[in-house]
């Protein structure tokens, strides 16, 4: 859908920001907590229990969606609302995270349609609620015709907080779900992964974790250092019926995508199983059954993280055996622009 | 400064993302703290004792500034990078509150102008660097060429934030400093008035407070109620040497460039002082005496609050004794675009 009219009667700018606000509050519903903790202040006021001292770290992420970059006339504004705020739940989820309040900063022109927005705030409204997000603020603010963006921070509280640094030679590499062709639609409707975020983070053999967001091929060199690499078994890389479907159409190959297309949102994490007395392999298998049982799919372990003293090798993606180099870059903001 | 240019080489495209986050990192410097509580995982986590139940109520804000809608040409990349953090702290002082971390959304087209990025983020560190606002971390976004804009969520804490709710009739008019005229010149260079909201929210007598950002006018109301209006005293609204000069150039009476003019952002708020014995004017003559020497500035009373059963006199501000209606309509976002 158009988010934009030329007819003025059908816009925002038919109302003006008072009356907008009175609006977005009502589309919004139960996910903005009545006041004093909800918007019409201000700044918004947290319910003392939020970031109580017991529920561990706490932490904040702060991602958007424009018009034109993260979704097109392709999308509904439902989609468009809940892509927002998923974005910034798999980043919690990431981290092994429990959502906590967020708000949200909007920036529109004067000719964004009225309708268009109240799907666009539902479909937030929508996504906050069934992850417990209570909507506490935000920021209405105006910009040139044509021009749509919103930008969520959202807050969360993680007992042990995983951090994409500290993974060592040794350690397994895995991934929460098949990747690539996201683009075929997922990149729409996804689930956060939370869940299995937060199980994985309760594991202590769980080293590293990170949502795969921009690509397999430029997310996992974050895990790398100047002396290590990882060593990939392309075979075990577990592919999305989107990312064949995608290749049949481009010509690529299935595993380019699956290194290359971004926005997979599943997690990326590594894990140290101690390989003594050579039962490793058992021990692996155990952890594997334990999330199957735990979260009812597959974590698959997809390489292993080496060490290397060879400077072109440091921080890549190489193939298992023949050390030959694997993936991309990824997306890179600014040049590719999505 | 014109933030872009059509020099490939001169912008962020020529640089990419991964080498631009390193940049900003720098450019920050001590703004961002190190990591694992800076930038560079999917979430910052926050050092443990940023909320602690000791601190009081937590806070949290968020606004903006675009090119186009809050700066141009006219303004330097540190300007406008102050004023982006300013505006929040001015949200926070308007609480009572005492700043915390902070996140930082930013999204630009590729020909944005490296050097002036490089000024915006160095303004922006400067500006939490004096507040005590640590940087946590942010996100950075592609846009269509030619545009800019940049979000700031700021944490913060206060032992009793002072909402804009409850004021009765009889409560004083209070405002920090002079009004009107912020558009030559101020509305870029303003200082948040922390330390005044702190101080205010230490009085119990104060009911009510906010900042003035869409002009007295506008703001004002935002205190009243269906059954209250404001009765207010034209002569003692202090007005800003800019207002006159203003006022002077567009030929407008000062009263109405004092009432409507934007971005003052000078506190306003209400207090109840009990005029039991008739000592009520003696009672507000030591609190503004004792303002004066916490503060170093005059607070000034422009008027009190009243009860009404007029509909056509409600929510609104009039002239004390002829109950003439006062002031405009303040800043409209989306109607006028700024």
């Amino acid at each position: 859908m158009n988010p934009f009219s030329a007819q003025r009667d059908q816009t925002i700018a038919a109302l003006g920001e008072t009356a907008l606000l009175r609006h977005i509050r009502s589309w919004l519903g139960s996910a903005t907590p009545p006041p004093p903790f909800g918007m019409g202040d201000d700044v918004s006021v947290l319910p003392p229990e939020t970031f109580a001292p017991a529920r561990g770290r706490v932490l904040i992420t702060v991602d958007g969606v424009s018009w034109g970059q993260h979704f097109d006339a392709g999308a509904s504004p439902q989609q468009a609302g809940r892509k927002l705020v998923n974005r910034n739940l798999s980043d919690i989820a990431a981290m092994g995270g429990v959502p906590g309040p967020a708000v949200c900063a909007l920036q529109a022109g004067p000719d964004l349609r009225l309708d268009w927005l109240e799907g666009f705030t539902r479909g937030m409204a929508e996504a906050c609620l069934g992850a417990g997000v209570a909507l506490a603020g935000g920021d209405l603010a105006g910009a040139d015709s044509g021009s749509f963006s919103s930008f969520l921070t959202l807050t969360g509280t993680a007992e042990r907080p995983v951090p994409r640094t500290g993974s060592q030679p040794g350690d397994w590499i895995g991934v929460t779900g098949p990747l690539g062709g996201s683009i075929l639609g997922r990149h729409l409707d996804f689930a956060p992964r939370l869940r299995e975020g937060q199980w994985l983070a309760g594991c202590t053999e769980v080293v590293a974790m990170m949502d795969l967001s921009d690509g397999l091929g430029k997310d996992l060199p974050t895990f790398l250092t100047e002396e290590t690499c990882a060593l990939l078994d392309p075979a075990k890389i577990p592919l999305s019926p989107a990312c064949r479907e995608l290749a049949g159409r481009t010509g690529k190959n299935e595993l380019a995508h699956a290194l290359n297309d971004g926005e997979d949102h599943k997690l990326l994490f590594t894990l140290r199983i101690a390989d003594g007395d050579g039962r490793g392999e058992e021990a692996l298998t155990a952890f594997q059954n334990a999330y199957r049982k735990a979260i009812g799919t597959e974590c698959r372990m997809i390489g292993r993280i080496a060490a290397t003293s060879q400077p072109h090798e440091a921080g890549r993606l190489l193939q298992k055996g023949t050390h030959k180099p694997l993936g991309g870059s990824g997306f890179e903001h600014f040049i590719n622009q999505r």
